[in-house]
């Protein structure tokens, strides 16, 4: 399978979520639904996956530790581990929608299953992702834009870089949703109290702040039509450590694809503090 | 320096805290004041120590990132790093009241300096500090019983088993302050507030149901006396790793002597929730 830029093909407009229990949303995934995981799985806690050999662990942990906005770490697997105590009957080479598999930093290929790709030197970080906190934002009362308009969440690489950690380095990344201006404030409290999906926004407003030149062209998901009123709202985002692996170049690598989540057994509410 | 079994020594009743800024506290630290921190350097975050050598670090890492209660990690440094990001101007091997210095899980010494024993290949963790919300404690009308007694905060080896990483295992430890019944409810909500410094308490009442046989043997610091209708509160303390340097034996490693905490400049706002 060739690698997708975007990795948006199964994710086009008018694609219905359905809502569904962890377990039966990724049965549908293992059975070949590679469409991203936004809106599946209501309530249930969202991961980002990056796998790497054992030698590469303690980096990618630190760099973590470092960096716990826009890297929360929700689980670590022992090497070559194929299951998380996130969901504990789940298998981490199948039950996501779509991976990459990265050599020297250099994405080969994307497909729906690394069964054949596994090693058991890997080590698998299971980091909170942002989808996590958008039951708590609609239930605020907060539209999200890109559900309703049925596509993958925005993402862009910024000009901010993440505090290094051995050889892992790189720049934060994004995800960015339209908020209509007088629900701005909510948004930045109902996920503020959620520090394990990346918590508050880490900017609210003009995107070129964040070093980002068009806010039409994301680097990784969707474009999303702002509605007027909207501001761009971004969060730190769990591609973030997919980036430092592209920048820091470990001779393997295996990350989800962007918005190909792992739909883990916890409940949101796990996650929320205060 | 003979090892003391509760590192109380300079503890006595009576001693009265001086308010002080972190960087003050910890001059007169340097300059051989060996008591506890508790009390110290108002508004400002302390932290535990455990440096470990390289590889120990990743284990050590991973099992404060399995048990993130006991065990919150606020900054990890590069190999033979004396000093961190927490405060720019310490010197880690001098600033702390007293150290313990382990070989192979048995406690050789308790120095009030380790510049002697400094390796280039010691990785320190420094941890959250129960010490940090006491002053929100104390802002809320939640009185502190062992500061009102000038003693050193009572700490309890617990039956319950942290999640192992790697070669690292071993209990969890508390610290156990009394509060007057009608005020748990604010101690609970107030420190829930706080998840970088151990969060919520993990138990309030009857001590037996953590495996603590007498609270008037604490395994660590000193007896704190309970007045007529006060609770023992039980909070994760970040004496939990250095329970498990004990009970993991690595070949070397340095800790604080429990109650005598780094001092940091960082403001305990910073580590607030919501």
């Amino acid at each position: 399978m060739s690698p997708t830029t975007h990795g948006t093909s199964a994710a086009r407009p008018g694609r219905t979520p359905t809502p569904a229990g962890p377990a039966e949303a990724r049965t549908l995934i293992r059975d070949g639904d590679a469409g991203p995981t936004t809106g599946r799985a209501p309530g249930y806690t969202q991961a980002n996956l990056v796998s790497v050999p054992r030698d590469w662990a303690y980096d990618v942990l630190l760099f973590c530790q470092r960096n716990p906005k826009p890297c929360p770490v929700l689980d670590v697997t022992d090497p070559g581990e194929t299951s998380t105590v996130l969901a504990p009957g789940a298998d981490l080479r199948t039950d996501l929608p779509a991976y990459r598999v990265w050599e020297h930093g250099e994405l080969v290929e994307e497909p729906a299953d690394v069964t054949g790709r596994w090693r058991k030197d890997l080590v698998t970080f299971l980091i909170g992702c942002s989808f996590t906190f958008e039951w708590a934002l609609a239930d605020a009362g907060v539209p999200l834009r890109h559900i309703e308009q049925g596509r993958n969440v925005a993402m862009y690489v910024t000009d901010r870089r993440c505090r290094p950690a051995g050889a892992m380095h790189g720049p934060m990344v994004v995800s960015m949703r339209p908020v209509p201006q007088e629900s701005v404030a909510t948004a930045v409290r109902v996920t503020g109290r959620m520090p394990a999906v990346h918590g508050a926004p880490v900017h609210t407003g003009d995107p070129s702040l964040l070093g980002i030149a068009d806010i039409d062209e994301p680097d990784f998901g969707d474009r999303t039509a702002m509605l007027p009123g909207d501001v761009p709202v971004f969060w730190a985002c769990g591609v973030t450590p997919q980036a430092a692996v592209m920048a820091s170049r470990p001779p393997f690598a295996i990350t989800h694809a962007p918005g190909r989540m792992f739909i883990t057994d916890v409940r949101d509410e796990e996650y929320l503090v205060a």
